[in-house]
């Protein structure tokens, strides 16, 4: 295995390891927890989901692999806080967002080549690139997969 | 910069920022609010602070760095669960050993040459290492990243 081969599996490995960590979570806790708060006067299970969502849709852009799927949650998952806005997806609706996102991200990850990861996202100019070669697409991964586990973290005290 | 180092200041980058989140964070919270549980009949606090010190004492035995600087909270912060153990630290003991820790850790870690994280830890053989090549001492890093954000994510919710 080549430095490049080791660590595209390090950062894709616990990439897919906390999306099934999360998946298992999702699976165990029923829809009336997720409409709970996780702390009182926190966040409410259901706006974590929606807003991991959220997260993950901007990655598709980020990434440059096309447009989001669900732009609908931009708004009420990261630029308004929970319990603000009105007519939100169900749960069971975002548990359908979810599995879907999770398997057209899985898609387009695979369709790219370990060396492809090393290029350039979106949001850096070619110039700042060139200087700073690190805010590469598996950049995105790995701030993305802490991000997850963030608030996977915060999922886990409704169980 | 080579594959390598690029790699090396992505991983460290994350590491480093998780850490400093963590600190920011804890000198929001005072003593008082870290005794209390993250969630009603959850970890308080002060357990998930202790936790994280254990958890990266083992960094330094799977890093081959040497000794467990606490090896005294490996039992009560990793072995026991919250409020089932008595004369624990105190949390201003613990924000000490904290401290002290990320600065041993610091010091350590910076000794060590990128090449030098590409080395198998000391959890795997050297036989299963010349097989799986990832699981090397970057991985550890990598892990405790998301292990460290999973409960700063926990530990926000006391704010």
């Amino acid at each position: 295995m080549t430095t490049l081969e080791i660590f595209y599996k390090i950062v894709f490995d616990r990439w897919n390891t906390s999306l099934k960590n999360c998946d298992n979570l999702l699976n165990e806790l029923s829809d009336e927890t997720l409409m709970r708060e996780i702390a009182p006067g926190k966040n409410r299970g259901l706006y974590v989901l929606g807003h991991l969502i959220a997260v993950h849709d901007d990655m598709l852009v980020l990434l440059d692999m096309g447009n989001k799927i669900y732009p609908e949650l931009h708004e009420p998952f990261l630029k308004a806080a929970d319990k603000t806005v009105e007519n939100l997806p169900s749960v069971g609706e975002l548990r359908a967002f979810w599995k879907n996102q999770c398997a057209i991200l899985a898609q387009k990850f695979e369709s790219l080549q370990p060396e492809q990861w090393m290029e350039k996202h979106t949001s850096v100019s070619a110039e700042d690139f060139a200087k700073e070669p690190h805010r590469n697409k598996f950049n995105i991964i790995v701030t993305r997969t802490t991000h997850l586990q963030y608030h996977i973290g915060q999922l886990r005290l409704l169980k």
